[in-house]
């Protein structure tokens, strides 16, 4: 028996969720958790579906041909809990690295972390003690085209099916973020209200907001603007120093980045225009 | 077109899924929003669908007669949206009854307040004001199995579909339990660790602990062990009195009472066992 | 015996605390709580005490004086509990009114509310079940300086400390923010990231975000920038329609309201430039 | 110029905060946050102070020596910031371990790990990563003694100043408690409701609870009966497997020890009988 999970979305109309239960059905496939979504705004409807079944891949994929087509399906078929090939990219801050290599380790996430890239290497130490491989590949205004494509290198070699920006201090091309749509995850820190400019923490500070955040979403060609997969907060006091502030930005950072990759990995994360659909 | 809502849980096997869809798809019936979960250790399927169709309610169950019958469901069919009749039970605290009525006016509520009834007259005012039937129904050692029977008159009479004890301190007889199963909710404080015996709040203060809750769940003969439905926690420091950790504490049972009531009214929990499953 | 509570700031250097305590122990006050900040930033000492003695306002205050003006406070003295005095404003939505009132009876607030001034009538019945003065001053363009002129009149005539706009859809001239400096408390909603404009919860549904929140600060002339008081959020998903994201979101306006109005009416709230220092 | 920050407590009467305060304006020393908290039922008066001084601890000592002991003071005093000497006793799980020795490499914590002490060998690799002298001292029932007073010479030649029980599976004897009184804090799991016996996580998987949390606090003899430190929770669901209740207890635990310690380093945690005063 094996654990296949489904996602999909398409254009909503009557008889989707007949059509896909039907067709796993047939091959005495039993539905073990399943969810679905119709966003009456986008006119789409989204379903992802976790079913026992004991059939082979290409057996299964053939039954669903049919609806797939029928109802002009976007779809994907994996495998309950197989590792994604996940490069991370960071600079110098290690909390998300470090959270990530660690969950991975602990069986926790179902990824598995086919490069660390970094411009930097002040965190080689830590790719080391994971056993995770580590490529320096430094960028200047000069070199930012060449590093791209030597990414871009790393994830076709390591058959990467995710990039997690990790605390990357560098923006991603519009050209690289149209290749590897969907696929690049991004953290950064969030407030209320929010502050643009340098120095957001000293802002933020100064300012006296009571709450900090932070935000992980799909990157896309506008940089914080794609679409939001998860979000949380950690509450300040008026004695937190600029200091004290960048520590919790840290750990909500983390948490809130792991939440994200966990659930993109296990297929949860659909994207819906510039929403996502989170199927927890 | 009506939007209609259909809950049921049955043994788990294949093509429960395909089935209802099925009989759905065949009165055009076009799916909104649905959620599934087999449960592998009570081996329960339990599934929640809003669906559109232009249908009326003979229909519809003709349709799924075939269905619930040959899977053997236990199965609920309503109106999004339509208010859940209800009987609200208090003593003298007047927290959860105000909030449940200024929810229903201001429309958040699905529920249809037909009668408040009290062991004391102390709330009078406020059913007064929210214009809901009020029922003294006194209660002493020697009254009590009168006054249940009152109870039961007045929620055969008002046809109430929910019974919400709101602060509502006496306890049911076992028999009342069993003849309103899974239609009595009731609210009460928790703490960790939790503490036994009267004045909890003053134990949990000596204890010094760092959070106090509240538990929603349905009454059952073994009164603060039914399902639970929802939980929540309000952080309290060291310089909190005994009546300011009552006052949090009355703040997080009306939120915590608020939505289990709200979930239950939209048929948001089916009971599985000792455990509910909650499609949020 | 009294409780009192003492408020100051001034200029930070060494012995403010000692000249306090000192005061105060030369009149046998024993403090039961206290805390102090000084915010290196804006070099200002911060100072809150709560202090039970047997003796007068004016004894207590002639103790005081040598202590405040040798190092230039700005000081505040009060009876621990007592009601503050308070004009709420209101248009039409009723969460805000509703909580404080409520919350006002139930002993949990230490506010007297002398009056709720509403440019609508809608709100008046709220007013009436917890017999609160109503003021019905209508806002046009061409009345706004006699409604503000009203508005003051009725501040003075009730002797009011504190005005709170709990969802008062008018913005207040510069003048009256100058007049009212320190005495004003808004409520506003608070989204990651922001959003300006119209229909605030409908930009947040379309962009999908997962928090939504409440911001409480003091009115300043840049109305929505005054220093920041509480702030919370809730968790929304994507299944959540915009109704229900402003259902929330007045679920967390009424409780970021209320918190903000109670450590300001028990002296908890010190202004430190455009932050604020909340001793809880 | 030195920060220093003491922290005192002794019976309550007037005086105490003039007299501290007076005695540190003597030597020029400027208070730059101070908290004081006096409990009515203990009868108890709390106090932590950090100040800023051109002074050397002896003569710091001998200004306060007069205060200390016409008020009967237990007090601790220290420099702002510096590491405590810490000893962490783990066993299997890696999650607290792996967490502290993060935190205190990249300075958020001000601890100095001196010795990781564990009845099994599987975490020796983090303590080596992160550099820490590791000591495997195996516990069986004929040796438990012999372990505890290996233990003890541990803490004793590294002059340990606190012990963290970072899961560590044994319990403590009633003379080690006695012995490390007031310097060991444990971190468990607590549920809503609490559940006694083997396997935690799976008897709150079958209750159906909605929250799982920690609880951090000083060890005592009576094992998880000591003063509560810190307690958080997080939110499950129903189709959260056992193993994701056990990942999510983990993770709360991390942070509440994280807290815990923390707080306890930087001196803002007081016992006062069987709670604790928290001047965060």
């Amino acid at each position: 028996m094996t654990r296949w999970v489904l996602t999909l979305s398409c254009p909503d109309r009557p008889g989707i969720v007949a059509a896909v239960a039907g067709a796993l059905a047939d091959l005495a496939g039993n539905i073990t958790e399943s969810q679905q979504y119709g966003d009456a705004d986008s006119g789409l409807f989204f379903m992802r579906v976790e079913a026992e079944a004991d059939v082979e891949r290409e057996a299964l994929e053939e039954a669903l041909a049919g609806v797939t087509e029928q109802f002009d399906m976007t779809w994907e078929l994996d495998v309950v809990g197989r590792p994604v090939r996940t490069v991370v990219m960071v600079s110098t801050a290690s909390h998300c690295l470090h959270d990530l290599a660690y969950q991975q380790r602990s069986g926790r996430l179902p990824v598995d972390v086919v490069a660390v890239v970094s411009n930097h290497t002040a965190l080689q130490g830590i790719a080391d003690f994971y056993e995770l491989p580590f490529h320096h590949v430094p960028v200047t205004r000069e070199t930012k085209a060449r590093a791209e494509a030597e990414l871009l290198r790393i994830v076709r070699e390591t058959d990467a099916e995710l990039v997690v920006l990790a605390r990357y201090m560098q923006i991603l091309s519009d050209d690289l973020c149209r290749e590897l749509a969907g696929r690049v995850i991004n953290i950064h820190h969030s407030f209320l209200p929010s502050f643009k400019g340098a120095r957001p923490y000293a802002q933020a500070h100064a300012r006296g907001v009571k709450l900090i955040g932070a935000t992980a979403h799909y990157a896309t060609a506008d940089l914080d603007e794609g679409p939001i997969i998860e979000q949380d907060v950690e509450r300040v006091e008026h004695d937190d120093a600029v200091s004290e502030l960048q520590a919790m930005g840290e750990d909500v950072e983390r948490r809130v980045l792991g939440r994200a990759v966990r659930w993109h990995a296990e297929h949860r994360v659909l994207v819906d225009g510039r929403r996502t659909v989170v199927f927890r």
